[in-house]
């Protein structure tokens, strides 16, 4: 059997993922039920909303209010996204999230382009900036990470060197503000990643960099996204970003969410039947899913809180055989 | 990296697994539309249809008119789903099937009783009855099975003690008339089982019968059907059944069909990423898991068909870098 990790922590990233690309609007009371709601579940990290601007993403117009108004629970940290330093300031602001700094690479020159308008060495200059922006503000900087890091939709695959010489990169560059990364995130954002593709990355990762503990953010966009994380944990992977009930993806065609993150309660699903520990009460997550679809009004593409967990039917007095 | 097959064998089952239960009534000239549009895709065994008592299953009532309509393609095998007699009487009179026979166990008794009504001891001697009908009519029998074979609603997991020796009877069961079985399946009939579990059941299946080639039939009622796909092909596994589309499925909740087969173009498209032939052509195949959407006039759950292929964009003129 491969090495298995004996315990994974999971990132939830629903509450975010999903709800900036609702249609909506979606009352800030169900944002602040489904948080709450999720807090309950055992999960140690939720990203709770994005500070970015709201005529570009009205659904997160309500960010401090959604943070304003959901109950912490001890033992979970609470997250949010921001793209500069106004976001940023939004979110130090509320004074109730668990501030933390990261910075990214991309591996795609076309996508980055198209997607943020500006090339590799532009957005170097950019890490740059972001990280003396957290140095003013004292905000720790743990996490490294490359988007499109498998393959993008503008190039094509990315070839694993690629990815190896961007990480050294996002390491110096860290090094140079006197960060030291010591999570490594491969961002799977065009879900081109397939199980053989995360063996040969993430073993090329662990063997150049050993020093770092590596995280995957997985897309199912082509319902690899299970797969994509059971080959994670084969080499030993313990961070995944996910989303309840899959939010952020819809099993619609014409819907634009069908690039979802992996489900967060399909994974806890895999991962407690491999007998890897999650923190996570399944039962109770698989509410917070349902709650979920309830939230945003149509399916989402989650399996697990359609198909029932095999704990729930293992502990159900059996038929007389 | 593991053990990978250079090859696979799919068996298409979409429009026996699809529209048996779809509550319909779908015109027969749309399923052969669907059987005629798979034969063109590479696909090298396409079940068309099933033999059961139309009082029961009413949305195959058509059987005999679907196996007349289609044209057959050279180098596709086309097989139906019988339970009885008058089933397999009925599948040798159209004359146009390639009809061949296959005997099963299945690992759980409380299942049996309320599936079909046997003990296990009755289901032994009702293969022995099986066995001598196939004699009978000369058909060949190289295919065995278990059905849920890793775990059961109501009898909770399968010791992989009682799959061994479930196996090892049916060998012995096809030996008594004479027949050598050469294909072994192990279906996951109730989808409990995980990529951990596969390599385990397969493992100690391929130690103890070396001989048999083994195949998987899997079920994606928890979201695990792609997962135990590559857990399968990591320990060599060459056969897998498979529904284009996922037919037999669907993403709505109140949909009996949530417990669909592994999608076919979702398979293929693992494969040939990870450089296993199909022999499928993947983009005629995602064409004809949107006319199975069409069919059946409502979302299947299949990913690859809304996601796309990676060769499709691989083709594509790239952007200026």
């Amino acid at each position: 059997m491969p090495d298995y990790p004996k315990s994974v922590q999971i990132n939830e990233e629903g509450p975010r993922e999903g709800f900036q690309f609702e249609k909506g609007p979606i009352p800030t009371a169900r944002k602040i039920e489904l948080v709450d709601a999720l807090s309950k579940t055992g999960l140690k990290q939720i990203q709770v909303c994005s500070f970015v601007n709201p005529k570009n993403v009205p659904g997160m117009a309500d960010a401090e209010d959604v943070v304003k108004g959901f109950t912490r629970q001890p033992g979970v940290r609470y997250t949010a996204l921001w793209l500069n330093d106004r976001g940023l300031e939004r979110a130090l602001a509320t004074g109730k999230l668990d501030v933390r700094g990261s910075i990214a690479l991309t591996a795609s020159e076309t996508f980055l382009k198209r997607n943020q308008n500006r090339t590799m060495k532009e957005n170097i200059e950019a890490q740059h900036a972001t990280l003396r922006m957290y140095q003013e503000r004292s905000v720790p900087v743990e996490r490294g990470s490359i988007m499109s890091a498998f393959g993008c939709n503008f190039e094509g695959d990315i070839p694993l060197a690629r990815v190896l010489a961007l990480a050294q990169q996002v390491l110096d560059l860290a090094a140079e503000h006197g960060c030291t990364i010591r999570v490594f995130s491969l961002a799977d954002t065009m879900a081109w990643a397939t199980p053989v593709a995360i063996r040969k990355t993430v073993g090329a990762m662990r063997e150049k960099f050993p020093q770092l503990r590596l995280a995957l953010h997985l897309h199912d966009t082509r319902g690899m996204g299970i797969a994509n994380a059971y080959a994670g944990l084969e080499m030993g992977v313990d961070i995944f970003d996910a989303s309840v009930a899959g939010l952020g993806g819809c099993p619609f065609a014409a819907h634009k969410g069908a690039a979802g993150n992996v489900c967060t309660e399909d994974l806890v699903f895999l991962c407690e039947e491999m007998g890897i520990d999650t923190g996570v009460n399944l039962e109770a997550l698989i509410e917070a899913a349902r709650l979920a679809e309830d939230v945003v009004g149509h399916p989402l593409p989650g399996s697990i809180m359609r198909g029932g967990s095999l704990s729930s039917l293992r502990a159900r007095p059996r038929a007389a055989a």
